[in-house]
């Protein structure tokens, strides 16, 4: 086993290597742009480390790898384009520096080509790989038109939340894990368990995410504190907070998340208020503690010396003490 | 072997039974519509009209021909986005009926889609039939980008221009056809000529497309006459005429296909009489010719009975001969 570093090392020389510039550079250019702006890694590493935790060379799942990092990349690309996004990771976005139609063909590509990278491995792998890739990118097109849809719903349930996060952000890392699992032959049972590990932490680090965009430390928080109470986002916080509120702060909060609301900087400390004194920031910590201990207990399940769980256990806590 | 008729009936049912709206709706339903559009659905009677000639029962292509439908249907999606096209097929494009971010999302999601209809076969002819539509998928993204690239381009030279019909068209008609000789389990000579066979009439078949689009009878021709001409299309005709042409009709030619040119109706008449006179008109005929010729050509090595040769040629002329 190696160190989450040297894992992303391994991989960003990998991608180095990958992101030369075909004809026509008017539509590889994008892509090796993307490709390089960085970001932590997180779904290829987490690829590598499951390989490896399975007694694999983790080098063979270096093309699984980036295959999970370009299609990330995708779906940002063309997120970025609905969402009229002009900065990723403090770089403009694609369709910023080109256009829209680039942003589109290019990303389009980069569907493609993450495909492609699983013909390096034979034929059943291959197809083992592709069809979970193919589930997987599915149920996050679905995720994302879920998202777009909530924006204009009037009554989002936490289920529907839920399985938004899940399908939206989850089930790419749990895809992540599960394709280091087959390639290194795991079980049929440690491929799903480790996917099921995978998307429960996902869960659980979307709804870290959520809390912190309230009550992270806008030091160290990489986005704008607020940020989804600025853009009325039915989170889990909101909709928690509508459910145990009175009266008159369910009434103060749904007035303050329509579409004319005000949009002064007071807004953001009412609904933070409302989030506290209703028991939802409560609540929702609870739910983030609660899926990651559904994350910890899979994990026992798995077929693999105690060292290595212990290893994804303390990988899982680092991800989930982050206080930023 | 059965007429393209039953061919398209058979995939036409297929289609139907296929296009069922899931969750989330506002996902699948442009996807349910565009392909309900209709159109001749070439492509797909390819995939099957191939696996019948290398004795296959035609029904175990179904599924690879309605991926070949489903792609072509989401380049659609794209393509007609990027051009700010209001109708396709006489009715609203996606992106008119709906908006720009569900094109994009929907498109996506079918690109996904038509992968996964091929988790219908076994895993080695699953990875050939992936590893084909990757290729061609990735090619058809070339071919388009050439396209946008050539508007702004001054000098498109003609090995330019063959490439990008090539890519954008013709190579999803090979793959079309080869499809079928992979699910049929034909030799991998085979396959590889029934590809060229098709490649070869797809740019014989797009070049008649250009020629038709400035000769073609206007009571017939499917699209306005003139189209690319108005819209200053360099195509095959457009390339040949300045090839040709005196120093006075081709600074005519370039003037007129500059931005600023007149729009006046008298610019499609004007350019016409240059295509004539130069030889460039001829020259396209010819080209066409050539294409179509070497198709036929390659239909000798096939490994079929002569009446299967046949009966490919009759398909060939009868696509060639259309005078609309």
């Amino acid at each position: 086993m190696h160190s989450i570093e040297k894992y992303r090392e391994e991989f960003v020389d990998f991608l180095e290597e990958y992101s030369t510039i075909k004809e026509p550079q008017t539509l590889y250019s994008p892509i090796q742009y993307i490709l390089s702006l960085g970001g932590k890694r997180l779904r290829p590493v987490l690829t590598l480390m499951t390989a490896d935790i399975f007694n694999n060379d983790y080098k063979k799942a270096l093309h699984a790898a980036l295959s999970i990092e370009v299609f990330h990349n995708f779906s940002l690309v063309h997120d970025d384009i609905m969402d009229d996004a002009p900065l990723r990771r403090g770089e403009k976005t694609v369709h910023e520096k080109w256009n829209v139609n680039t942003a589109i063909l290019s990303g389009d590509a980069m569907l493609i080509m993450a495909y492609q990278l699983f013909e390096n491995y034979e034929a059943n792998t291959f197809q083992a790989l592709a069809k979970l890739f193919s589930k997987t990118a599915l149920e996050v097109c679905e995720g994302q038109q879920y998202d777009v849809d909530f924006e204009t719903k009037e009554n989002v349930t936490l289920n529907q939340y839920l399985k938004m996060i899940e399908y939206k952000t989850a089930v790419l890392v749990g895809a992540a894990m599960k394709m280091g699992a087959i390639v290194a032959g795991a079980s049929k049972d440690d491929q799903n368990n480790i996917y099921d590990f995978g998307k429960n932490l996902g869960i659980a680090f979307q709804l870290q995410d959520d809390y912190l965009d309230a009550f992270g430390d806008p030091e160290t928080f990489g986005k704008q504190v607020g940020g989804d109470i600025i853009e009325n986002k039915k989170t889990y916080l909101y909709i928690k907070a509508l459910e145990f509120s009175n009266e008159n702060d369910k009434a103060q909060l749904q007035k303050l998340f329509s579409n004319n609301a005000d949009t002064s900087e007071n807004k953001v400390e009412v609904v933070k208020q409302i989030f506290k004194v209703s028991g939802s920031a409560e609540a929702t910590k609870k739910a983030i503690e609660y899926y990651t201990k559904r994350a910890f207990l899979i994990l026992e399940l798995l077929n693999i010396s105690d060292d290595k769980k212990t290893l994804l256990k303390n990988f899982g806590h680092s991800l989930m003490n982050r206080s930023v």
